[in-house]
Order: structure tokens, then sequence, then C-alpha cells
């Protein structure tokens, strides 16, 4: 049904030198996703896709990632609406991370109801120095107005967060 | 050695909605890390942590990752003098992915001698249809100029890609 074709790997200067689309899915077949905001650089989430999913992105330039716990394509704003445009996509050096550059309808990306997954800072160097040599590293909310409801938005669909 | 503690990850509530540090890691051991320019927002590369890396990032400020290729804690920069000064360390919503904003001694990230990883667009939606329906999915390179060369760098260094 898809035209598009991922080539082999056949050498390192083919993969990280050249003009070939030649993804590397591990042994899951899988290949990590990094989605950031196109406009303020802010990371959105971080997913995986399968095969099928990177062509379907590739095809309709919308984000389509590989849903782990539900084990299933997952086409991004399907349920939420939160649809994720691709305004350009970026392959890296050994080609086994895609980075989508996005706009969001509705402005939100995560689950949880922030506008992305990242809403809280680990104390790291300095900012952990500060904290005095007998303080624990408890998280800090940078963002903590939620864009919409998740109880709304999802309803009783289980949550994807694994323990 | 280290005072940094991690969290037993308990509840849900506790993973997303709380200060507790519980990072997961998977099966291997790892956590995925993602690395932005904290100026730009430019994503420069996708690595992976283990515990050690993680508490070393923390309690240093400089970023550390756990190298699969070479199977062992790797100081970003120890080799290419390119050290990440973390800017801002992040976790996301199930903590299962660490977000490092950094600041880049040199300018430059990728092995392979660019700024970033991300050198090269997969096109994608309205650019692949430009292109007409017979077109394939050729890389298009974005970044053309090396900031460094890699042989002066690394000289005869394994190279870290596996195809």
């Amino acid at each position: 049904m898809s035209n598009i074709q991922f080539q082999p790997r056949r050498t390192i200067e083919q993969v990280e030198e050249g003009t070939d689309l030649a993804p590397k899915f591990d042994e899951r077949g899988l290949i990590v996703a990094v989605t950031t905001d196109a406009a303020s650089g802010e990371l959105l989430m971080q997913g995986y896709m399968n095969e099928e999913a990177l062509r379907l992105t590739i095809e309709t330039g919308e984000a389509h990632y590989y849903s782990r716990s539900r084990q299933t394509l997952w086409h991004k704003g399907a349920t939420s609406g939160l649809v994720q445009r691709v305004v350009q996509l970026m392959i890296d050096d050994d080609q086994d991370c895609i980075w989508l550059r996005v706009d969001v309808a509705g402005g939100a990306s995560c689950h949880v109801g922030y506008r992305s997954c990242f809403y809280r800072e680990i104390p790291a160097g300095a900012a952990l120095a500060e904290r005095g040599t007998d303080a624990s590293v408890d998280l800090q909310f940078t963002d903590t107005e939620k864009v919409f409801d998740p109880q709304e938005v999802y309803g009783d669909a289980p949550n994807p967060t694994i323990l």
C-alpha cells in the first residue's frame, strides 16, 4: 500500500554520509522518536515508531507512533484531537533516531494534561549544590497549569504509564 | 560514593504528579536521554544513561551517557573536548526519559563532525507530495559544513555506528 521504501544498511559511509533512508529498527522492531515544538524548540515527548508508523508519518505529515503499552499503531491525537502536524522530519547520523518538529493542534502533547511531557526539573550541578550537601533531588514543577483535563478527554481509558 | 537516591516506583500518581525522582531503567538498565541546545532548541543527540551516568550528570552538571557500542560509562567530551554543560535537566511524565538542555563547548555534538547529529531531513507530507508520486524519500542535507574534522579529533578510534 505504501510507496515508502527503506534501504538496506550496507556501509557506515552510506548510513552516515549518504542520502539513503536506511533506518535501524531495534530487536523489537522500533526506532526512537523525539518530538519538539517547531516554534519554541521545547521537547514535547519521546516515543517509538515501528516501520508502519514511520511510513505513515512520512506519507501523511502527521505524527504516528507505536504504543508499547497498548502494543498498537498510534495516530497521535486520534483520541484527544491533539494531532501533531510535522513541520520537519529529521534523522540522525547512524539513523537510529527520528526527530519530529511539530505544530500541535490545541497546544498540548501530554496525557497528564500538560503542554509537554517534560514539566518537572531535576536539580543538577550548580542548582543541586545550592540546595546544600544533604539535599535530596526532589523534582521541581516548571509547568503547573494543565492545558486540558485528562479525565474529560480520555474518560476511563487506561493510563499508559507502566510502573 | 554518590548521594543521589532514586525512589522506588510505587504508584502512577507518585510517578506522574509527584516530586519523587523515580526513573524507570529498562531491562538493559538504561533510560533514554534527549539532548538539545539550550539556546537554539536544536536537537543535538539522543543517547542512553545507566544509573551511574544519571547520578554523575546530576552531581557534576556535565552530561554523562552510557555507550552501548563501547559498553561503558561515557563522559561526553572526554575525548573530543566538546563537553556538554547542563543548563537544565528535565524528566518526563512516566519518568522513562531524561531531557538535557545543554551548552556545548566548541559548538559540536556529533562524532561525524556536524553541530548536531541531525543534519539530514526526510521529506514528509507536503514536502514529499511536492516531489511527485514516483519520488523516493532521499534524505536532504540541512547542514553541510562540518564544525570539526573527525579524523583529527578521534584519530583511529573505532566509529560508534553499528550497522
